[in-house]
């Protein structure tokens, strides 16, 4: 007793802010811990996952495999000869869902697909193929190594990027941007959008699918790892990303042979779109996490998908189950006379970004988004920082400046969402709920809690043998 | 004395830090101003120039034609087109220069140019020809409303970009940037930057020229407004600009009807030097400047221009003058083997960019460059909101995200300067001191005080008759 009034008190706070405030208003130096109890009711799964004695391995693997793994775009083709995709067989993003829970925009873009793909004559036949289900399959496209943008929904004759990873053997696969507003992957299915689609598989497919052939491969990871040095950050930002593939691919586009007007069209719809690079930082980000995948042991997330209806994540120790929950609605900024109203729930394979580190992970390296997606630069700088809290590693590939170069918030750990109820945070497009709308906004959204607790509901059951 | 007492204490700090912290240690509330005694010996010329009534209209009828200035890319032709350069005739950076004074860079880039245009056969014969003088004419960029980067060195064949404003009805113009490392304007002058040099005559000037002549004009002030959202300054980094303007004349010149082999090489060339832009931020910011030129009373720096030797300024209110002092040597990384002793003092006009608010001025909007030019990312945070106390002005067009959208700290007021003594901060290249180096570094510099101190001694006199 005696020497704790000789010395100088040494305090450490945690919790409410008001103890720590008062003593620092007398000039006692306050050290402060940002601590928070975990979310209600995982204490148990907690300790069973975090006592396993094969986490910190497989975390270990899981991490490792994420920042070696790179993105080569290798190829350009059709779905029906990247994936095998057959007649009436359709992907959409998300975790798997039926016509009868899809919300507008999921239906509104399987309708265009059954137009551009001529199973249709009309919007109103299109609905009743796919209620009727005959001759139809619907399938998430994380099942097959693909990845897609809001709906998400893949057609056998949509042209994709084919991505490889040659450090850890993998490939991946994307659509082609269509640009914003009026267009399939918001749910819009009027003529305009097939009419895209078509120009899409006829000219600017093959265009590119020349190009690449000829450039033999587009390193997509050192584009990815400049975007972040140019206020990028991989999700609604790909400006500077757009414009570097411009830079690699016209070239080759020029001497390949391609009519001068198509080259010249291809040039401006590619340049006329600050988007167009998402659906290769997409695959990209789809390879680093697919390589985590299958580590028993590993609380890492692989995967945070949403199709209009769920969220649902994946998890490297649990393989491919999903581990789902209603998608929250997204708050931002709204184009034209939208508001609130119009906004459809969470959609996209999109938030692959964040899964990587890049995304709302990296947001301090893009303080221009904030005019996009909302919210101010400070909490651009906040959310960066607090990501740090919920991952287990630092990505140097993506280094944000502002923060003197720190990499990039990577390897969302299922155990410090529990252990913080910190949730990721996702920048991403707002689509309109009613099939067609199209885009209506931007904004910023976070997967559900229990996304979270069941994976780790999950992830303790596994343990049991242990 | 009683009420002093009574009442809690208000402290306001000046100077020293070391009572404002131990009041704070005593948890006193201090309000701390950034207060510095003004330059030694600016006393009465500060008096006399910040009590001339001329003096605030003047500066607001600069800051106001600054910030309306557009600049528009109109055309691309030879220096002899351009300017109505005759053979002989040579155009260099910075205030005016003899040959007996020029640097090592400078007399190199004049050695290439006269074998560019064919006026001497070997280097030894051109040294000749310069030192005797005969039929030989020097003169500044600035007094021909251009700007050259480094030794800036115009020669008759030389191809230019050339800008107008059309708001305050100005025109100027700039050379087509080279590259990096062994190039003529760095000083080199060997066989590859003669060959180089004839190629962009050749090929680069021509097709460049019709896409610009298609397109009928590129809006320069509109891509610098973007770049600063992109992580660029616009003075050592143009990754952004570069990138946008291949996007904006690509289509055009694919459809010009060129060459593919000779469109492919241009695309190549450009898209291979993200320093490209450099050539047209400068002149657009020249034309910012210039449009603030000739305003009796005003304070505003209009020029900031080194030749290698000396470093000297331009300002509204004193017309043609410059005053000059002999330049400093920057500091800053230097490429390979290359060290400090390799260095030239500071040499270029490209500190224009600086004049006009942007370069170091915005570095907070362009961490990544402390890799290039040294430094850290507080450091560039500090140096933009410094430039603030120099400044009149904030110009909303090149606003800066990590300020939160703040807009760039924009016209150098002379008595500022005097009066706080913060000099105005320059990212700047580093040539090598020897004639025929080229490019040794990048980094950091800053104008010499006395080109400050004389500027206001003429701008006091200029006030003798209100």
């Amino acid at each position: 007793m005696t020497r704790l009034l000789d010395a100088e008190p040494v305090v450490v706070a945690a919790g409410v802010d008001v103890l720590a405030d008062a003593l620092a208003d007398q000039a006692v130096p306050v050290t402060r811990v940002d601590w928070r109890p975990p979310v209600t009711g995982t204490q148990d799964d907690l300790t069973r996952v975090l006592r396993d004695s094969r986490r910190v391995e497989a975390n270990a693997a899981a991490i490792a495999r994420m920042l070696r793994s790179t993105a080569a775009l290798v190829d350009v083709k059709p779905a029906r000869e990247a994936l095998g995709l057959q007649p009436g067989q359709f992907l959409h993003a998300g975790p798997p869902i039926s016509w009868e829970r899809a919300s507008g925009p999921m239906r509104g873009a399987l309708i265009g697909a059954l137009l551009l793909e001529d199973l249709a004559a009309t919007a109103e036949d299109a609905e009743r193929i796919l209620a009727a289900g005959d001759g139809i399959s619907l399938e998430p496209c994380h099942h097959h190594g693909a990845v897609g943008p809001m709906a998400g929904v893949v057609s056998p004759s949509m042209w994709m990027f084919e991505l490889v990873d040659e450090a850890n053997g993998g490939r991946s696969w994307c659509t082609l941007n269509e640009g914003l507003g009026k267009v399939l992957r918001y749910g819009a299915y009027g003529p305009e959008v097939v009419e895209r689609l078509q120009w899409m598989g006829k000219v600017l497919g093959p265009v590119l699918r020349e190009a690449v052939r000829r450039a033999g491969s587009v390193d997509i990871k050192a584009i990815l790892s400049q975007m972040v040095q140019m206020g990028d950050e991989g999700h609604n930002r790909n400006r500077a990303g757009t414009l570097m593939l411009l830079r690699d691919l016209l070239p080759t586009v020029v001497e390949s042979g391609a009519d001068a007007r198509d080259v010249a069209a291809v040039a401006r719809f590619v340049g006329g779109n600050d988007h167009f690079f998402l659906n290769l930082a997409m695959p990209a980000c789809k390879l680093a996490t697919a390589a985590a995948r299958g580590l028993p042991g590993s609380t890492v997330v692989t995967a945070m998908a949403r199709n209009g209806t769920d969220f649902g994540i994946q998890v490297a120790g649990t393989g491919d189950s999903w581990f789902t929950a209603p998608a929250e609605t997204p708050e931002g900024l709204f184009l034209g006379a939208y508001g609130p109203a119009d906004a459809n729930p969470d959609i996209g394979d999109s938030a692959i970004t964040e899964t990587a580190g890049l995304g709302g992970f990296v947001m301090a390296a893009a303080p221009a988004i904030v005019r996009f997606v909302g919210g101010s630069v400070p909490d651009a700088l906040r959310t960066t920082r607090e990501m740090y809290e919920i991952t287990l590693a630092e990505n140097d590939a993506y280094a944000v400046p502002i923060l003197d170069f720190r990499g990039a918030p990577t390897g969302i750990d299922v155990t410090a969402v529990a252990r913080t109820g910190i949730r990721p945070r996702i920048n991403t497009g707002i689509a309109g709920r009613e099939a067609g709308t199209g885009q209506v906004g931007a904004g910023l959204v976070s997967p559900p809690t229990e996304c979270f607790t069941q994976a780790l509901g999950a992830l303790a059951r596994t343990t049991s043998g242990t």
